[in-house]
């Protein structure tokens, strides 16, 4: 049986897993690939550290160098992460001839474009299934699986560290900031969350997703972000007597007016299956015109579950290992030359329905002033719930409206802020319906 | 841009929405394909009959040898369903070195193994995503999206009309004769309900994801099937109270004992998220060994879903046309001299956990009965609902049972059945935790 060679950038939790998973399915994956896939080199930082995998056999060097210039490796591993060195990395196994496989998603983000043309003109593969949501096959699903559609919308829970923290608030009630603490502990969440919980990490997933649904160049700069520190127990629960459940949302779509990509706190009906994906789990909602609705459900991380994203990209180069590139599966899904840049709609001109929260002075008249501005600015009201003060003179206002374009909704909100009655900044969390 | 020109057998639901989704997404198509894929000759038995597509530039013909004898067709699809002609017409466009792209689960099922290999012998692909899930790409996922794990089980809804029909039992709490009398209403069930109800369709698709999950040859006539006539509200509400869901469920698992193959209705916890897949919707859960957990969500039927699946294996074939397919994936994910035989074991010997309903005669004593011979049998009691009678003597115990091995448990069945105080034959459903 044909022997690839197989090298490795970063031998952490992913590169670890790895190893560890080749050796494991190492039977397995060679009856699929028809390949004995060995890892012969790793780099590390630190080559005396204890690992997670067994080394043995695998040669552990701390220059990148020893890796990507040995002529034996066909398939290059990038999981060492960052910006650099790991693209200038990348570059140089490319223009080698070598196959690489990367979850560098904050790369692929923002650097792709230039990436994949590298890997194009030196003919080979460029893959990254683990760069989005670690175990699900999506990128497979939309390169591949639904090439027959026009992709109108996808929608994911992205990022297993929001996910968890949302999760617990609604399970236990409480603060953001103590399950951010817990989540730490537990080592969902790193040292410096923001990353997580301010939605980078999930715009870095949700532009290339984007990208591969409507044939568009990389646009990672232009992702609209929102974090979910701002949600509060309150409205988790008032959500909930809603009938919904709050989500950290990626959400790209495609209308005549232009696509929109925004990462945001949504409410989600609880009925719709992506309502119920909790704790760590990711889940992308993909709809496509001609199948409709489907569903890709999976962990979005950890060592095993990332490492086979990694190696079913392994399978398919070893596949198709002598396969011009231009007979493999385009980067991005549609063929280079005919990816067309898409208008990008600015976060104001998007349209979504909303979950308002308003605190008003508990006395007659107060409903008249806010339904009125909101009938001014064309603002229809699907659902309300009032909730008398429990001390104080301050009741809670909840309003979900009808779709609405967000600049008129800020031009309503700034009407029913100024009004006497209104105690402090309304809250607002966008609401998708994901039909 | 490089035609590929395609000819259709079978112009009826599928076929047309082929045509028409083919048409439509023409341009998305070339661009992530790099062909024109243009349909050109179409076979129906009546070539007058209204049709769902527009037939405008397609040669239509009642003779299925003008479609599989034309030199310039280089991708078949057979779209006509039932064992012949279908099999020998895929045998003979085969031969004549032409790829072809099937939605037919039956004939894959039962005559897959001698396909294939005249595929492969060809040089050429059978492509069959269509077959299993309609616009799910649970092929793909399984053959490559996964190929880095050892498949442990897999879970399937995969037949929307049983789905259905046990959703609306639920939500309606009607019994299993009137909603399928709706089913057949609606168009959602076949005036011989056989096919659907009685899980032989299910069987059919489980049988090819069992080859995929385990890499051996198709072995349909093993599968153990049980439909779902015999669901009464009654069990669906006690399962209900217990905290599960009644889905048919076609489950494949290994162990070291061999592969189960079996479609029959189950109990699953309410939490998981495929018990909350409901009406005619399909979803396959996936357990490997490194990704954990994954699931696979869609419509498994319907013209323009199903058409999704055709037109994506069509992109694939067009991707690499002149590759040797020996480099393209193998027909079940793994190298055909790399598929084996494994044991299958026959539904006695599998273990699963029990739901048991008892008629009793309301006396002292009965309880004692019971739970003595459950005892004997090692069997041990997870939960427990006891029903008294509403009129007469009859009261109802249910019992949620420990994993037991089924001859065990039916061992165990026939001494209680042979109580004085038992009425009736017992109900029993297996239950699956699917963790």
């Amino acid at each position: 049986m044909k022997v690839v060679k197989v090298g490795l950038l970063g031998l952490g939790t992913v590169g670890g897993g790895t190893v560890n998973v080749l050796k494991r399915n190492s039977i397995e994956i060679s009856r699929r690939s028809g390949c004995e896939v060995v890892v012969t080199k790793a780099c590390a930082r630190n080559i005396t550290r204890e690992r997670i995998c067994d080394t043995d056999g695998i040669q552990l060097t701390t220059n990148p160098n020893d890796v990507i210039n040995d002529p034996d490796i066909q398939i290059v591993l990038e999981l060492m992460g960052g910006d650099e060195p790991a693209k200038s990395l990348i570059l140089s196994a490319l223009s080698q001839g070598k196959h690489v496989v990367t979850a560098n998603k904050a790369l692929i983000a923002s650097h792709g474009n230039e990436l994949f043309a590298a890997a194009a003109d030196n003919n080979v593969t460029l893959a990254y299934e683990a760069a989005i949501a670690g175990g699900i096959p999506i990128v497979k699903a939309m390169r591949e699986g639904l090439s027959a559609n026009k992709i109108e919308w996808l929608a994911g829970i992205i990022n297993g560290t929001g996910n968890f923290i949302l999760t617990e608030m609604r399970d236990k009630g409480s603060a953001f900031a103590d399950v951010l603490k817990e989540a730490q502990e537990l080592g969902y969440a790193e040292a410096d969350p923001e990353y997580d919980v301010e939605g980078i990490d999930a715009a870095h997933k949700l532009c290339i997703l984007a990208s591969l649904a409507f044939g568009m160049p990389l646009n990672f700069e232009k992702v609209y972000t929102e974090g979910i520190s701002t949600i509060t127990p309150l409205d988790v629960t008032y959500a909930e007597e809603l009938g919904y459940r709050i989500k950290h949302l990626g959400v790209a779509r495609k209308s005549d007016a232009g696509v929109e990509m925004r990462v945001h706190p949504t409410l989600i009906p609880e009925k719709r299956l992506i309502a119920n994906v909790d704790g760590v789990m990711n889940a992308v909602v993909v709809k496509g015109d001609a199948v409709g609705s489907t569903l890709y459900y999976g962990p979005g991380a950890g060592a095993e579950a990332t490492a086979s994203s990694v190696i079913a990209d392994i399978v398919d180069i070893c596949r198709q290992l002598d396969v011009p590139s231009d007979k493999t599966v385009p980067s991005l899904g549609f063929i280079s030359d005919q990816l067309q840049e898409i208008a990008l709609l600015p976060i104001e001109d998007v349209t979504t329905a909303f979950y308002l929260r308003l605190s008003v002075e508990d006395k007659p008249g107060v409903m008249a002033g806010i339904t009125t501005i909101l009938a001014e600015n064309g603002i229809s009201i699907e659902a309300m719930l009032q909730k008398e003060p429990k001390h104080g003179t301050t009741a809670q206002v909840i309003l979900l409206t009808n779709s609405v374009v967000e600049k008129g909704l800020i031009a309503a909100l700034k009407g029913i802020e100024s009004l006497d009655s209104i105690k402090e900044p309304a809250i607002r969390i966008r609401v998708e319906s994901l039909q």
